[in-house]
């Protein structure tokens, strides 16, 4: 009874197909990798009419199960020029799943010179000529859509970046709030550019809602699962108190938070950027310690930052930003932090690329080290104009670092290596290396084991364990990110013995099956190998599975390592 | 008795060292290819500490063999990513084989941000801090350098585009006349930039000369070289009578000659800027139609190209560039074309790399298709002064397709796909797809074959036989470039019989040994083998060995042909 929507941009047509029995089971990360692999030419260049723009709500999304309202985003990145599945909170996919909407798949581009936008209803999928919000920004194109379809309405839209086809620009999907979260990495905003498609509004009126196979089963799991969510230290009561941005005092007391462009793991303005620090400015200017990117959130790891007037500025405003902008810049001013971070999510720049570019654009000496107001300049003048230089910052780390003859650029697969120094947390650092997506710590979250405790300790320090580590934490990241739940359920899933059960059974009482544990890391697997085949294909080996050489010749204080795997160790991650 | 030079840049000293037996029979491309794949890690940043750049003249250069002074530059290409070897003429290569030097290695960066010259005399080589020349455009090094060295000192010089370390910049060497040559392709000028060497002068005084072990042998030799050289109807005629751009109205007739970014194989404009016009005009303004770009070339395929005036404007003006920013830009004005070859020559710009990135340009709406004087101010106000936009430019087609979301960019590996449309010459296609250089025509010049009957004949529109064409000149081309030999003798060598035989007695005469055409034939194939292992372990595939997919579903008139060769039947290439 699902439905594939089926969008061709070249002849402006839209189709309603059925769900193929092979993506029956799939959602989410698994169904826009599969789809990705099966109909993408993994050699063809992604932002011309041979790429496609695949999203898919998550198994659970749409349910009243928690944390589950993660919609994912799949193309060949023009980022990475890998395959790229991105997820996002908002609105969307638990919109799509209560239309019985499996994924939308959008191909080709328009013969003329004209903009579009898509929209979704109970009757399917419409194309529509747009021309009005055309070079506005995304916090313009929200507001203006509510006036126009209703305050309800779910909306992925496009800032100027993904229109220039910037390749670090993002999608973003309104939130309960009417503000913003993205798919934020790997470029999928150019991609959506490239198809001349500024938005895409969703009508949720009429929705048959999501059918649930066995709902006593279901209400039960939900419950232990809800209940597992909120009993974990870290995403019961860490998150929800600091956000994740509790981790910069965390990762500066572990040497490993990176600083000046990854020369050191310390940084002295620490404390004036940290998430306690947050909580307590928060508090005082009458902002929200605690918000949800979705409904159904029940970790409430996102905030509601204001100004010193008390005047709203951002939200969703995360660790990996406030490091990048902060220590790896050298900017100890939060203030200025959370408007870059604002003004990131208007123009549509992914704010972990911007901000890791930002740091290279520094070593570049396009402005120096520590200028926080010349980043907003940056981000006003020249990337939110799209001006010659705006395209190059615009265009991530790895342009920058290629515009202007930087060596120090800390990518992998030209994607920007976030938050985490994988000399000194080393399992983190396989996990950039070998990721199918290209630098992504979400990929496998080995701070969890590292820094965090959870699920166990693996020195970080040291090579021993790493890469079983990032390859288990991989193989679940997969599958988990199949499913529509939000990522930081894996700490409660790794440490509290009746979580994971739950899951599985949510998954099962939703659609009357019966998948084991085993099931679960043999979609994992599946995922994965399924990306890394379209990667080899694209052009991918072994040798892209390696961090930038200055992480094996430049050792990082205070623990003064180097990025010693070799390359055979590195590559035992895909022996499974 | 010959000699190594190894200069280390990070801690500014200088060796002279043995030759390694297994370096002894190399020269040239050979021993470029052989040394980087040796002594660089393939993964490392090219513009870091880790590359090497590599001189080596040829094995015959030094001696009165008839084109023989050629010069091989190699790294890993911070272009391509790949090894890197490009050639070219002038003085140095000669200059260096008379002081008995086989190659020169430059390793490491400098740890103070100042800008060195390096000084090779008979005493060996040495390091000096340079101040004057830093921000000068390479006709006013050299003539500054004549000024301060005398006027017999051969130079390499990088322009102000190598010190921004563009990824288009090339070396320049300076010519007989003062003017200049250049190792074009692969953006080693940025190489030589990272490495802080603005210059590298040479005085040839007190040189012991090459010495040739059987001189009577060797001078029956090259005389029977010389005067094949001279017989073939291309390398004695028509190159020395319109120079490379006698294949403007070749190509066009062919419907080769790309156009308009590639959208056509046919250019109306194509009289105004033949070989024939520009023979016609260089001798109605008192220029030079026959030039040699060293001494010893006896195919004299330069010119001396002057202006209304009769003023010197360019020489080695090349088919390449003119279809480039002519045909491929819609541009028929020869004059504007021979200002912006001047320009290129003087910033240190690739001529092919830039012609093929201005149509890009063009194709991202930077200016309009057809706008010669845009070109020149792009080159004179942008490229020159290093501006933002400049910087894009001088990155190459890639970067400016990268930084502007273009699709339609004709590059392998990121580098520019020079004068022939792959879908109409599919020998060529072959070529661009599987060198280890990136797009580049010198590496398996299957035109020769394809259109001017030289080597037999293989019909350029079908995919019969294109595979084995391409391989077979791959490998001798490989060889060729290993012994300083200017790669036209290629003409001869495919036609007449004694050609191929004179030249591997030069080689045994010089060196006295008793290679066979067996040897020669496995030489090349071991610098392919080299070259192409290293590129494998700095992450390419055979996915990497494909053009871009426009190609594959763009027809080029008047044939209306795709690119339409699978994988499979690429990757045959590599079967040998």
């Amino acid at each position: 009874m699902n439905k594939i929507l089926r969008v061709n941009m070249e002849d402006l047509s839209t189709k309603c197909e059925e769900v193929p029995a092979a993506w029956a089971g799939l959602g989410g990360r698994g169904l826009t990798s599969t789809i990705v692999a099966e109909e993408v030419i993994p050699t063809c260049h992604p932002l011309g009419k041979n790429n496609k723009l695949v999203f898919a709500p998550g198994l659970l999304s749409g349910t009243p199960a928690a944390n589950s309202g993660r919609l994912s985003a799949g193309a060949k990145s023009p980022l990475t020029y890998t395959i790229k599945e991105s997820n996002a909170g908002g609105t969307a996919a638990q919109l799509l799943s209560r239309l019985d909407i499996k994924a939308i798949i959008i191909e080709g581009i328009p013969k003329e010179d004209k903009w579009y936008s898509l929209h979704v209803d109970k009757d399917g999928i419409s194309i529509h000529e747009e021309t009005e919000l055309i070079g506005k920004n995304n916090f313009a194109v929200i507001k203006a859509l509510e006036e126009r379809l209703g305050k309800k309405t779910g909306i992925l839209t496009i800032g100027t970046a993904g229109e220039l086809k910037m390749t670090a620009a993002n999608i973003s999907v309104k939130d309960p709030d009417s503000k913003i979260r993205s798919h934020g990495r790997g470029g999928l905003g150019a991609v959506m550019g490239s198809k001349k498609i500024k938005f895409i509004s969703i009508n949720g009126e009429g929705a048959p809602g999501v059918k649930i196979a066995e709902p006593d089963k279901f209400k039960v799991a939900a419950r232990t699962f809800a209940k597992a969510l909120l009993d974990h230290p870290v995403s019961g009561q860490a998150l929800a108190t600091y956000g994740t941005n509790v981790l910069v005092n965390i990762l500066n007391e572990a040497g490993g938070l990176p600083t000046h462009n990854f020369r050191y793991g310390q940084f002295e303005g620490h404390d004036k950027i940290s998430g306690e620090t947050m909580h307590d400015t928060i508090v005082a200017r009458g902002g929200k310690p605690k918000h949800g990117c979705h409904a159904g959130c029940i970790i409430q790891c996102s905030q509601v930052y204001n100004d010193k007037d008390g005047n709203y500025v951002t939200s969703g405003f995360e660790y990996e930003t406030v490091w990048g902008m902060g220590a790896n810049c050298l900017i100890d001013d939060l203030d200025d932090i959370a408007v870059a971070d604002s003004l990131m999510d208007d123009i549509g720049i992914d704010s972990i690329e911007g901000v890791v570019m930002f740091a290279v654009a520094m070593e570049a000496g396009i402005i120096p080290f520590g200028d926080s107001k010349g980043i907003l300049r940056l981000l006003r003048e020249e990337i939110g104009k799209g001006t010659p230089l705006g395209r190059i910052l615009g265009g991530g780390a790895g342009l920058v670092g290629k515009t202007y003859g930087v060596s120090r650029v800390p990518v992998v697969k030209n994607q920007g290596i976030p938050a985490y120094d994988p000399r000194t947390v080393k399992g983190i650092g396989i996990t950039y290396a070998t990721t199918t997506m290209g630098a992504d710590h979400t990929a496998g979250y080995t701070i969890a084991t590292n820094i965090l405790n959870v699920g166990g300790y693996v020195d970080p320090l040291k090579k021993e364990g790493q890469v079983e580590l990032s390859r288990n934490l991989q193989i679940a990241t997969a599958a988990v990110d199949s499913t529509g739940m939000c990522i930081f359920v894996a700490f409660p899933a790794l440490d509290i013995p009746e979580c994971l059960p739950a899951l599985i059974d949510m998954i099962n009482a939703r659609f009357g099956i019966a998948l084991t544990g085993d099931d679960v890391v043999n979609l994992g697997k599946y995922i994965l190998k399924t990306e890394r085949k379209f990667n080899i294909e694209a052009g991918f080996n072994n040798a892209h599975d390696r961090l930038p050489d200055f992480f094996s010749f430049d050792p990082v204080p205070p623990h003064n390592l180097v990025w010693d795997f070799t390359g055979e160790e590195i590559d035992e991650f895909w022996n499974f």
